[in-house]
């Protein structure tokens, strides 16, 4: 793709991004036109074919960069050598504070996939793939340690991960609750859907899943 | 809205909801054209506007009809004077039934509210809060009759529905498990997350669940 070097260029280029993402999220991939996100931005629909040759690269390379983004953040907040259930929580905590920052991001991701070619999808699929496999291995650790009790590892995956991305569809900041107290209540509901074992007891789990964010 | 009686008219209307339903699951409601649609139904572009004047009062009769449905078929599963652990059962059970027969359907009535006139959205809302507000008062019940422990009933609303929502994302029929098998499994996630007290135990809630299916 071709990609102007330099501040200007690389300005342009994020402008079109976020526009494209708040675009798509608010019409649809198939309603917006290339025209009309030039319009958004300020620049010749001309201009845009520099940074994005054609509409289905543009939703590639948001849907790409949204899935690196998440690996990437999982990958820092990933805890080295640490037990199942302090894995969990840190996988929680960090794939409701991604999402949350990434409203519109995540609702493109998850409702464009059937505009990509097949090749591309199969790419951005493998990406989840292998996010929503460090799940599992969390899960299955835990389970073979004794600390989960868990019927279907992949089940409980796909659960806990449209249970944690449903936040965005009506958390908003600065209403009833705090991130921090959704997050520790989302924390808390884990915990006893995977029937967590934690050594101090589960019977006021909001408390201690306030602590393990703490982590 | 204008609606020819006999049963050719009510035929084509039918066609015209299920062609409109796959369509704009399929391309998103902004971009899919009415013209389009006749050509799906095999009808005069005219012809649409005797059933629905208006492209939004399709999409709103879609919506309508959808939250219509559900509120209907919870009416009929309710069970009557039950504990609370068997109403939660026979909500999931029923939301999950519900919303399989229903993918695209359920697609449409998520992703398509942006489209809706303030005065329509209002309505869909309303009819969306009274569904939400049965399982709220059904965990209410059973966090006061000390069967449930659960720290936020609104919070422990949303997360249930969209995790049982979420099914419709991954659940194809034929593949490894059976909808048996994964409404049972969706129960017993969901009791354990409700902290559920079941009389004879939660060690393995799996079989458990499988006899709350059948109530």
């Amino acid at each position: 793709m071709a990609r102007t070097t330099g501040s200007d260029g690389e300005k342009t280029e994020a402008a079109v991004r976020e526009a494209a993402v708040s675009l798509i999220a608010r019409l649809g991939y198939e309603a917006m036109s290339m025209r009309q996100l030039a319009a958004e931005v300020g620049v010749q629909a001309a201009a845009l074919y520099r940074y994005f040759p054609t509409k289905e690269d543009l939703l590639f390379t948001l849907m790409r960069e949204h899935m690196e983004g998440l690996l990437a953040a999982w990958s820092a907040a990933r805890p080295v050598a640490a037990d199942p259930v302090s894995r969990l929580a840190a996988y929680v905590e960090n794939h409701i504070a991604f999402h949350i920052e990434r409203r519109h991001a995540t609702h493109v991701s998850n409702m464009e996939l059937r505009s990509l070619s097949h090749e591309r999808l199969t790419q951005v699929l493998k990406m989840r793939t292998a996010y929503e496999k460090e799940l599992r291995t969390i899960l299955r650790d835990g389970a073979e340690a004794g600390v989960f009790s868990i019927d279907d590892t992949g089940l409980t995956a796909m659960a806990l991960i449209q249970m944690m991305t449903g936040v965005i569809v009506w958390f908003r900041p600065g209403e009833r609750l705090s991130l921090a107290e959704v997050t520790a209540s989302y924390l808390a509901m884990t915990m006893r859907l995977v029937g967590a074992t934690i050594s101090h007891g589960t019977a006021r789990p909001l408390g201690r899943a306030r602590d393990a964010v703490a982590l």
